[in-house]
């Protein structure tokens, strides 16, 4: 892995990187963020994506509280190793915390945004616990 | 499509929003790059993705040199409005100033990176003019 980390810049980024999270099977792009070495060394350990939350200033578990985890099936490094991307499978099927697929719901439709699709879980009742 | 502009977070990133592009028919990655106020206006005006260029420092309309532009099919815009996604048609069929059709080339496999697929195009010849 040492090999790995290496060849990626996260100087460049003030030790972060950004990450893109597609659907292994769709190709649907889910999300964007952020993460340092130590959320890339974690998701390649564990297999679940970790990011790095610039709000909260902490290493995130992606779905750890809504259960709803990223499972890795491929990672991919950007030309100038300063962006991840993962190919994964998204456990529960949504990814954004609005409860929608993608956080890319909303598409740019003559001058505004327009909301695509619907959420597929409530998030007051995934987040409560 | 300033009731658009509105809803997009540029000030979060120091000016910057973090934009993916995306092939619209394959739903290939095909890059991650930075865009400001003006670079989404002209994408949005334009039809051809414009970034902004933080190495430069300057507006970046991709492909000007190599011909090889992005015609936008479709932007996205994140649940936070800190991230576009710009689903688009690549001119010249590779994105990656390698000539690989994808920035996101290398994979990880065993601790170490491994290119997939080869060059569409020899960046020499493209990028002397």
């Amino acid at each position: 892995m040492e090999a790995l980390l290496a060849q990626i810049d996260f100087a460049k980024g003030g030790g972060l990187v950004t990450a893109v999270a597609q659907d292994a099977e769709t190709g649907e792009v889910l999300m964007v963020a952020a993460m340092n070495e130590l959320a890339l060394r974690r998701t390649l350990e564990t297999g679940e994506v970790h990011y790095w939350s610039r709000s909260r200033q902490e290493l995130w578990h992606k779905g750890e509280r809504s259960g709803h985890v990223q499972r890795l099936e491929g990672l991919y490094v950007d030309c100038d190793g300063d962006a991840v991307l993962v190919r994964i499978r998204q456990v529960g099927g949504a990814a954004c915390h609005t409860g929608h697929r993608s956080c890319f719901h909303r598409r740019a439709e003559g001058g505004s945004l327009v909301v695509e699709g619907a959420p597929l879980f409530d998030p007051s009742e995934v987040y409560r616990r």
